[in-house]
């Protein structure tokens, strides 16, 4: 009995550390150990059966795509299609993000259509229950809250979103600032206005015990939410950031000690000479756990190629120690991803999450790129399609070259000046 | 009289010294110094006219893009409107690389129809030439290469990427490697094959002081090729590579002496956590010479997105220290690039570039940055678009959007949850 820290803490090897362990081919008593420590954990509602994920440290890098209807874009069929490219592109989560349409319904699709943890950010559905009402955004008690957590995790949910970090202090260090995009966080915003329309601290902090008490009945983690991120390169690592990540840490350790799993999410927009701090100051302060970063994206100027500006700084990122990116798509800061969006977000993502996993030195992370040049200088296309992160893609280009190409066996960017061959007549490659 | 780093030894601030201090905000003096070091270069063929640009230290980062006919795709127009393309998104140089069709024609209209530096490859004209005899890829002698690279240079090419330092040593030690992908740079080949063919030494490098001599008299930068680069994440960073690396060195120096300016070319695969390494050992090895990196590709596993994988290292790169990027488009590995790819290719590029000049501390880099934070701040849209890197995608983005979120200012990303909404109104965002 009990939650999967707690199994862990006490010395056991509960089912889901052995399966993850196996999955990730470590030593599950040393898993065992990571997961009691909380540096790693397993998002996994008691209520929900599928194949655990692992995320922490010495675990591959995990990616997670944001699916979800918005007031102005609603169409849940659509949403359904969008998780499962996600799922077939390499999603190792997903996160239900939903504003608009009929949310439990949504939800309930979700889950019962992924096979992968999924996440939600509760206040969301919250304000949506009280506009229906026709009441303000403010018009909702902390026991409205804690409620609607217990019913989403008593539906299943694996990890929420709950942005237990912001507090009136941090609101104070937040007016005093300088910032350019103030809170870009839709949870964020929305908390910090019933604070201050109330005089009130942030209830998710107030009665943090309370909604410790409700994700541990039901085994489900948490994913303490960074409200008051930068959305701005010049927002940061700033005062405002840095005051809510202390909060968090020490969160981290109240969360722990009530066996609950926790993730610290991160940012957001961060200048590429600033990644490698924001990480190392994450896991000291916020005692090893897990860190899920939203990008972090590298310049601002770049709508429409966002999945790109977070790549960079996801694999970056990834690189220094961050376990868990959440990717962008290329209709970030512009309008809610189509599915091809969804398709580059998560394939930039990978990108990210693979390229670090190799810098890292997770064992075997290279092997994949060894066969795949080993492909190439065999020019074996077939295999260099089946091996490739999207086959679809690969596919797509390489059917499109002129039969002399084929015939060949080169493709048009070299046509008969192709290195391999020139290489191979010479002696000095190998032998085909 | 004399070449611009002639000039500029002498003490003497040329214009183009002078032209470019201007372009980069940076004190001519200390430009002709960089200048004069080497550590600076700005590729300017005497017979041009056209606005210069200044590669090297504490300059932006530029970029440059690959256009060129191949064998097997071959359409002059196509490449000149990519060339086009390639102009409008921001590439900073181009290079003629095509070996399909009339190659002469090709630079000709390339140069006539750009304003910025144009760089060449000359063994591929060199090898057009002999396969249009019926000769085999080894049948030309060292006269006639000579002859090639002064023809080009009266033309008006500025810089040239000459593969001088493959040497017969640089080949054993290829030879007893274990490396995957042996050589996969064209010219590189191509030069190793002669060398074994005809059992002699590379005469670029044997002629280097005759080359000079050449590249002198018509003020052409030479782009020291790395022929022995990896083509694999597994061949990064390894003998081979290092090998050819010393020998650049040793070429830079006598290129200074001899007044020609000097650009090293880089590679190429290198795992994540080797690029800082590699930038470092150029800039020792090769005395401070401006670096051209080509990627890097930070995984061989995503065909189809390796625009993706280049930016992630090209953004290291540079942020390193490296100062110049070619652009790597989608069809890499595949193709010959379509129009589309050559913008995304450039696009990628950009944002790695400028991403990298920020965390260099360029000043006023990050000025564009916190430009468009105010405008998305603000929900003013049309500025938004306007400072976009690509302002025809985000504008094609936001016409999409529905009539409704256009009336409210805001995206269907969030819609009526707009945080920018939210905050504004709780009094912690800036007043509109």
């Amino acid at each position: 009995m009990g939650t999967i820290i707690e199994k862990a803490r006490k010395g056991e090897i509960s089912g889901e550390v052995r399966t993850v362990a196996e999955i990730e081919k470590v030593d599950p008593e040393k898993l065992r150990q990571l997961v009691a420590e909380g540096k790693a954990c397993i998002p996994f509602n008691m209520h929900r059966d599928y194949m655990p994920i692992g995320i922490g440290v010495g675990l591959k890098t995990k990616i997670n795509a944001n699916i979800g209807t918005s007031p102005l874009a609603c169409d849940a069929d659509y949403e359904i299609e969008k998780m499962k490219v996600a799922l077939k592109y390499g999603a190792d989560t997903v996160m239900d993000l939903s504003t608009g349409g009929d949310l439990p319904m949504i939800r309930k699709r979700m889950i019962a259509e992924s096979s992968v943890p999924l996440g939600t950010v509760p206040i969301y559905e919250l304000i949506k229950c009280v506009r229906e009402k026709g009441g303000k955004d403010t018009d909702w008690t902390k026991d409205d809250f804690l409620a609607l957590i217990e019913h989403q995790a008593i539906e299943g949910v694996d990890f929420m979103t709950l942005h237990a970090g912001i507090t009136l202090a941090g609101i104070e260090v937040l007016k005093r600032s300088n910032r350019l995009t103030s809170i870009v966080s839709r949870g964020g915003s929305l908390l910090a206005a019933w604070m201050i329309r109330n005089d009130s601290e942030n209830p998710l902090f107030e009665y943090f015990d309370d909604v410790l008490d409700i994700l541990y009945k039901h085994d489900v983690t948490i994913s303490l939410g960074d409200g008051l991120r930068p959305g701005s390169l010049h927002d940061a690592t700033d005062e405002t950031q840095i005051h809510e990540l202390v909060v968090l840490g020490g969160l981290t350790t109240r969360a722990w000690e009530k066996n609950v799993q926790v993730i610290i999410e991160g940012p957001g927009h961060v200048p590429l000479n600033e990644i490698v701090a924001n990480i190392q100051l994450q896991k000291k302060i916020c005692h090893g756990a897990p860190f899920y970063v939203l990008g972090p994206l590298v310049t601002d100027v770049a709508p429409g190629y966002d999945e790109i500006t977070s790549a960079i700084g996801g694999a970056i990122a990834a690189a220094a120690g961050a376990d868990y990116l959440c990717y962008v798509t290329p209709a970030e800061h512009l309008a809610l991803p189509e599915i091809e969006d969804v398709r580059r977000g998560v394939v930039a993502s990978k990108i990210a999450a693979h390229a670090a996993d190799i810098a890292k030195g997770i064992p075997g992370a290279r092997d994949w790129d060894d066969k795949m040049s080993m492909a190439r200088a065999d020019q074996d296309w077939q295999t260099q399609i089946k091996l490739a992160l999207d086959p679809d893609k690969a596919r797509e280009r390489h059917d499109k070259l002129p039969e002399s190409a084929h015939k060949a066996g080169v493709c048009t960017m070299c046509g008969e000046y192709c290195s391999f061959v020139t290489t191979r007549e010479a002696g000095l490659g190998k032998p085909q």
